[in-house]
């Protein structure tokens, strides 16, 4: 398995192509904006006219995109993965989408001969270009372990979660999780901060028991210095908990803390702040409160 | 500093007090319920009749009890702490009360001339239990250093966060986080379980990246196992969000998330299991969904 395609170059797919050239696996890539083709091309990537023409070359087919709906449209839409659609073609999609797309792409593509893999990687721009991400992994076992070199060229922590869908299922208990810390870390340290008490000391009182976390360990000093640049954009995150609250709205999962969370990200939309990092939802409890945490 | 007194002997005040007896001081204790009181008044404590009394015979007394008005009582009521105050004498507090209860005391002692302490813990009764507790610290420096020797025989990490109430704010940020991290899992085992993943798997995939906490890290397999028993019980949980809900009414600090959350709590103690452990705060999504999380 030599050939393969990867579909979708942004901040993600990009570094998660370059490692699959570093470790000799031939690139036919394709991408909306020009700019990035033209990059690998220049590293040795060929570029193709559209996601058929990547797929009837290659034996796996990567897609990284934004959303649902573009994932959906490359896969099976016109000039799309499905009419490349060959003997041997494995289709693994990098991207965060809902569940139930996954599983409707993955039957879709059954039919046409070409099992499906959901993929979705957590570990952000940072583990992408490290090589370090967690991909999460649903999907038909004999493809996944056919893919599993090429996984291993871009993460350190690779997991078979169980069919079409459960990679995107596990990608919304993460992005859940990640969510609830940045929150509860948030209104913490917006309360230490108005009632007086230096919230650098609570985090260091505070961060090696009960409450330690990834949040705590890595974003409070950047809060501080209102380093709020991503990392992970809000709106990422805003998208991701959408994903999230529409597949429990589809399987009947009341999650009311989410959904509070959510409308705390949308407020951060709504006012601008889209693009900082997802630490930054603190900026909205600020707003609330009325004060600055880290400020005198 | 030899003769230090110990009031509430309860599941985190009994060991501390024993860590005492181990470090070489001389116990001075009381008790609402008697049982305790004798066991350590066997292991060479001595039992005096009120709080006065104890305060009267010590340097440093400690109180640890269940809620702010009990301390604002066992402090400044009849036959109270303020009234055994001699020179020399330090109060220190390791309940979970309110900030402000805990600035009130130390205002009201200070006239008396005792200098004192809010030092909420964090790291339960295994925590108590082996000397390996978290805690937190308000008040005076000087009175700080002094107990300090009398912390570190019941503690391994002490900080002093600042002034009086401090620590008690400190240890609100700790539950708003410590909540926080209970609700996410809940939420997100809770929805893997119901799409049809196994939950196992999903925190296996994905508790090292950036959902890594220390309740994914210790709290799952105990849920699937279905071990809800503390640990550290729900009741209290509700009690503490109590406290922070009632800190960020009094400093102007909206905290959407937290109130959601103690929501969730209560309905545990609404339908009785207040025992249980907060992790089993899961048990009350398990309910609004119709699942169980771990089941076939």
């Amino acid at each position: 398995m030599h050939k393969v395609g990867y579909i979708g170059l942004g901040l993600m797919g990009a570094p998660m192509a370059r490692n699959l050239m570093k470790a000799g696996y031939q690139l036919v890539i394709h991408n909306r904006s020009r700019g990035i083709v033209d990059q690998l091309a220049a590293e040795g990537a060929t570029p193709a006219f559209c996601p058929r023409e990547v797929a009837e070359q290659v034996d796996v087919v990567f897609t990284n995109l934004p959303d649902s709906p573009d994932v959906e449209r490359i896969a099976l839409g016109p000039e799309g993965i499905i009419e490349g659609a060959h003997a041997g073609l494995i289709f693994v999609d990098n991207s965060t989408i809902k569940p139930e797309t996954a599983r409707h792409i993955a039957r879709e593509l059954a039919r046409a001969g070409v099992p499906a893999l959901d993929a979705p990687v957590s570990g952000g721009e940072i583990g992408a270009k490290a090589g370090t991400l967690t991909i999460m992994v649903g999907g038909p076992e004999e493809a996944f372990e056919a893919v599993m070199p090429l996984f291993q060229a871009m993460g350190k922590s690779v997991t078979r979660i169980g069919d079409s869908g459960a990679g995107q299922v596990a990608k919304c208990a993460n992005q859940t999780i990640v969510a609830a810390q940045m929150a509860g870390m948030a209104e913490a340290l917006v309360l230490a901060q108005k009632s007086g008490v230096d919230p650098r000391k609570v985090v260091q009182a505070i961060s090696k028991g009960a409450a330690q976390c990834w949040a705590l360990d890595t974003k409070p000093d950047r809060i501080f210095r209102r380093e709020l640049t991503p990392g992970f954009k809000a709106y990422m995150q805003h998208k991701d908990l959408n994903i999230v609250l529409e597949t429990g709205n589809i399987y009947g999962v009341p999650m009311p803390v989410t959904a509070t969370i959510q409308q705390l990200y949308r407020a951060m939309l709504a006012t601008g702040n889209e693009n900082l990092d997802n630490s930054a939802i603190i900026t909205v409890l600020e707003a609330l409160a009325g004060v600055v945490v880290g400020g005198e």
